[in-house]
């Protein structure tokens, strides 16, 4: 029965099953920190005299063991629930009778998916910090091994001049660093509590918000009601364009691997068991990972794209339309999670073909040391410039 | 086993997983077409000599029975098995012995993946189809109930003229018409059969194509093996642009029943069975599926983008990013022909409050009238319209 | 003066700029195009008795000197007139008084300027179809070249079968016809004439839309008034669809060069007409044009999106919005237009280095002619490709 | 002449003209930021004892005079001339002879036009910050005036409780605060300075790069010179990303007040100067400003998305693509900063009728009250919500 039916399946199903979608499987992802906002609110409403003191036990005991069964998998969200919320207030109805029905008192689940998919997002930036970390020491130690390893530097996919793999290693390292910056500020700027706003536009009740937002674990509160659902997908796109980077820089990192693992450069050799083959050309050995890893960006980016377009063009106030801005960031997440992860398994898996590297360092990577050499003897560079390129126009 | 291994899980785990992703599940929706496919194919090596009359009947039974298991949910991909087409070749294989491992002979995934998703995308074009043509239906029997019934028309989102409830149907049928015929443009497009071309270069052993592109059901050859691959993508995205076609006609439709429900109009009331209610608020009556249906147009385009993103910048021929390729266009047919549907269930259910309508045809919605009784009198329109302008400036 | 103005600069400055923005330059594309459907319109307002036989002679007159003057640079819109109708206008009052001011009665700017536009499109149609076929032949002229030449195939950019240019050829002149089919139906869906639907609710007057649609060079009568207005931005998407797609072959084709000319292939050499250098590096000879010219799918592609974000979750009828749909189609059309230009000036500069190609035909490009000779004599597929395998990987 | 070429025109006339595209206009937003760099190179120069003192005097001259002219529109970059950078090397040879043509030693236009670019996108974000904060000024003086009107506040564009015009106001004030936060963090992303990077490789020669960056005022060496390259259209995206999130406050604020100076609700009025009008209806008050606001947001996302896109699937280092990259940033900083200025005159001409807003608080809103009232009482807020959802069902 949905929160809102006073009897059951009045919906139309074939509505229902449309307005649900996906939720009753994305909002398992939810479940955990719904429980968390549930938590809070249950000691607010503790503390308003709505929930006594061993009500509020109970309710405790039961959302701790919702938490439980839902890391192990066995919290089930019906389609006819619609949501984690009401899964969860279902649930506690069903085992602790009117106690479970007192839960939602003062509060709506406009400011509750809000409040739990924050949290949400706040472990699973931390997580994408500490992969990024992880991978930051995989290219520390592919420097170590290979730094110093001197091949062609390209510019226009063209030979520009020499470089090494020490360079290349650092611009990972340095982008990556960039990165982290980035997900520092998007941590501090969701980190604002929006349980105690209701719909909108706030409670006929008073409630303690920082109270809220301690007992939530946020770190400040977002005042503002309408701001409060104005931010929604707002909010959910800047994790979407941090995400971008992160995957932008392993779409480079992808296609350099690509070009230089292939057979007419040779610099780099990819390991075995990261690559697959053909169904029928037996030779190839083809870097399906790297291929998925580069494509993967476009599906992050799609993503983004996808809730900046859908949040655009509507009045203030919460729409039904957002509810399909969780799914992208849900993807989006643990997209970056496992391409993290499967970059530092391709790293540890390159073989770097040290002769094939320098023989390619051809004589005209070296035209700008001929003209600086002129430069130091006192040339002006455009006329020393234009002397060494008329030599490489006589070729 | 995967096609290409000599010896089982050669491949890394976590790469495996990730490079198969979604396949194991969306390839479930290929299985039929796939079958098709390389029922036509065990045909031409039948006819080349390379399969005997009886084992070419035993694959028949085997592939119409995988048909037969896959329509009723029985026949199951592995993740360890990549795709459909692994774990067709492994069933026959388990079943038929070498008569199964002869089925890959002269032919590559590449072209049996293309080959089996255009004719799965030229059903579900013909699904559409219908699904218009109903639509269509259901607004013409509300053009016959409502037609009649005049209101404002809207510029700006300003009232502009009178306009009726007709108009307001002529305007989807027409625009459903037209959509049929971008379906039909794309039908042609896609209905070329990539079977014979190998990995995109052709095969070292002369194939009849002809013959393939007739069993398996397509009207003609694509006959570049370079373009069979080069246009992977590139014919998918105009698919989905026509869906994107037909979801952007929904998601005006939504608009304006969202708009004309509002109680500040109240144009149009909604049947009970298709709205939802708030966990908070008794009193609210939501439009949640219209709001869906808006929502899901920015889906579908972004599917669209994410292709289109996706191929480009590459070289010719096939790379894996093309795998995800697949799981927008499966989701963009299921969400139009979805939302198709329950839009006729919106219409079907909408109710019209003629008084309401009518209260709002204000007299400045005839301004123009007055201009042109001026203009028919013999005054020059722009001296007409500055003439009556000056009274309603005046206001 | 403002068409709707009674007196001069009633509009804040500012905003007038922000509103116009930059239809005064863009109009000028337009002005020709709003000629003829105003042509069109003064023949039916003569039908009807609002002009005389000399007063349309007069304004026959009037707007053929505008074409004239358009065609020379020389018709300026001013920032305060908003837009190609109203300069038309003010400058056919400026010239024959009381006649210019009667050449707006019946009809509304929301029809004239999406005639016009069409009118425009069509054009530009034509000319990048026309310009296609030269491409077509351009390509056949290096097919006959070099067609024969043979080189590697590549999939997954490494190295699979043999292939030659005449393939590669083959597949840049099979798309091109395909996008030739695209553009066949949108010129057939966007030849449908707007005129006569007023500002999207019709009008109080009876006019002869046959008349105007003949008069004005369109096929048929797009009948809805409403989705005359709702079809913009529509067409327009479906337009840049099409325009997209023929640079998605450019986009590809430039990366195959690209990748063809650089050092470690030198497949293909660049006549240095069309390369570009370092202001540093003195030996640098790039491919800037081909660079640009696969950077210029995704200003096309974002053009697009930028039309379908735009004109979603609104109602149906006329907003100012749709005003931003022009530019990205004028401009869409320039690029198109340059690029299939310059991609024939650069197949015409290609040379080929048959040595180099022949080169890397290297003996593992052969391995399914080893599996295939084995199914020949009767091995099957599959034991054959894993025997010839098992030698690979013993290497 | 260009800087790469011995002789001039060697370059197709063609050709010449698609790569230089709108640069020879945009460059010009980019001058005086070149001339900035320019001069900090100069006095790398001196330091290294290419030039000497005199010298270096006479280049400051030039540059200094070249900004003057640039500001009065006088500086002219010849399309032949391809950039600034171009342009400005020539100005100063014209000038100077063989100092100007010294200028280039030991740097590249890879690393120019980033360290150019860069400090033209500060000071744009500077700009960006202070009218963000002028239009916070502009929202509070609303909020004196208008705050406590009371009106309904809609969810599913329909009505749910009550709100007031207050918290129409904080919302777009805590937006904003939080915009300038992300511009806070983009700033000083981007404020890495990438002189002496060379082509992207590094040089041949060691310059000072701490120097360097000081004297053009950058609070960071950006290391790694691949990092430079590579992090082109990276951080263009994210600047553009911070953009899109101001202009979808001002996509939402317009979208609110287009709704509620709709005649049906009549909350807001718009003063006459900055509403436009209709070719055809005389009545019409069009508020095409805050329409062609909304359409803005779309022109800024998509410019988003045409960087991201373009920059994805190339290998690491400079490639002609990122040229494409500098004009969407510049036109999405002139379209943020003109919608920024004319929202605050928008908001300065809004009449508020307090009549109208109050007496759409219909009862229906106040039905949470009932529920809690409920709740005070004792009651289990899902039996209260129940029991006064069943008195609405009833009507």
């Amino acid at each position: 029965m949905k929160l809102w039916e006073i009897k059951k399946s009045s919906l139309n199903k074939k509505i229902e099953e449309y307005t649900v979608g996906e939720d009753s499987t994305i909002d398992n992802v939810i479940v955990p920190y719904d429980c968390m906002v549930t938590l809070a609110h249950a000691k607010l409403l503790y503390k308003m005299g709505i929930l006594s003191k061993s009500e509020l036990k109970k309710l405790v005991v039961e959302l701790k063991g919702i938490m439980k069964l839902s890391k192990r998998g066995l919290f089930k969200i019906e389609k006819e629930e619609e949501d984690s919320h009401t899964a969860i207030e279902n649930y506690l109805t069903a085992r602790l009778g009117s106690i479970g029905k007192k839960i939602h008192a003062f509060r709506s689940r406009n400011e509750q998916i809000i409040g739990a998919f924050r949290l949400f997002c706040k472990e699973e930036l931390a997580n994408i910090e500490k992969l990024i970390n992880d991978l930051i020491d995989e290219i520390k130690n592919f420097k170590i091994k290979y730094g110093k390893i001197k091949l062609p530097g390209y510019t226009h996919t063209r030979k520009a001049m020499e470089s090494n793999l020490g360079m290349w290693c650092d611009w990972i390292i340095e982008s990556m660093e960039d990165n982290k910056k980035l997900i520092a500020t998007v941590k501090e700027l969701i980190d604002q509590c929006p349980l105690g706003t209701g719909a909108g536009f706030g409670l006929p009740v008073k409630v303690d918000r920082n109270f809220l937002a301690k007992k939530s674990g946020f770190k400040t509160v977002q005042k503002s009601p309408v701001y409060t659902q104005n931010s929604r997908g707002k909010f959910e796109s800047t994790i979407l364009h941090v995400l971008t980077q992160i995957m932008f820089d392993l779409n480079k990192i992808s296609s350099d691997i690509i070009l230089f693992s292939l057979d007419n450069f040779g610099y780099f050799s990819l390991s075995n068991d990261i690559c697959t083959g053909s169904s029928m050309m037996p030779h190839k050995r083809n870097p399906d990972a790297l291929e998925i890893m580069r494509g993967n960006y476009h599906k992050v980016l799609s993503y983004e794209f996808q809730i900046k377009s859908l949040i655009s063009n509507l009045i203030s106030g919460y729409h039904r339309d957002f509810q399909l801005t969780k799914k992208p960031v849900v993807e989006a997440f643990k997209i970056t999670k496992n391409s993290l992860e499967i970059m530092m398994l391709i790293i540890r898996g390159i073989g770097v073909n040290k002769t094939k590297c320098e023989q390619d360092l051809t004589s005209d990577l070296y035209s700008v040391n001929k003209v600086y050499k002129k430069v130091m003897e006192g040339k002006p560079f455009r006329e020393a410039y234009r002397k060494v390129k008329k030599d490489y126009e006589k070729v």
